[in-house]
């Protein structure tokens, strides 16, 4: 894959893994919910669950679907980048 | 994992995956862009820009931002299911 694509996607990349992040977290803690609660009601492991909310994991659609299913919400959901960090890099804005 | 789990979101990952299919299909043709063009303009091959428009590619979130950027539009956008989709397997519907 040519490097100066990639680069091209590369601040985007970042916003929607930090959003994600933001939105696992919030919508795990309004639950109440600690992220072994949520590995567990999701089918996933609870480190990758760390992982994600610590941005730290390029996850998959599948493992998406999986969160939002288990937390009740769309998958578009949980990717919504905050109003503020759209600005910056969000491709449609 | 669990297997009770990953049944329990399956209906929706196939629905996300058939989403993202139908939504860069038809932004790529509205464009008038061949699968090649696509895979040049995000910096992916062209033999997996095919494989996510047959729902046959288990996508990473960078790869579905690279296909967002190239397409300009957001990542929210390619993965919204058609309402009709959306009333069975929606998990927030």
């Amino acid at each position: 894959m040519p490097a100066m694509d990639q680069d091209k996607a590369a601040p985007y990349c970042l916003a929607l893994r930090r959003a994600l992040a933001a939105n696992v977290r919030r919508l795990r803690s309004a639950r109440g919910w600690s992220q072994e609660v949520l590995a567990f009601e999701s089918g996933l492991h609870r480190t990758f669950v760390a992982h994600v909310e610590r941005a730290a994991r390029n996850i998959s659609l599948d493992n998406i679907a999986r969160l939002a299913v288990a937390l009740e919400v769309t998958a578009p959901d949980l990717l919504q980048v905050p109003p503020r960090d759209a600005e910056i890099v969000n491709p449609a804005a």
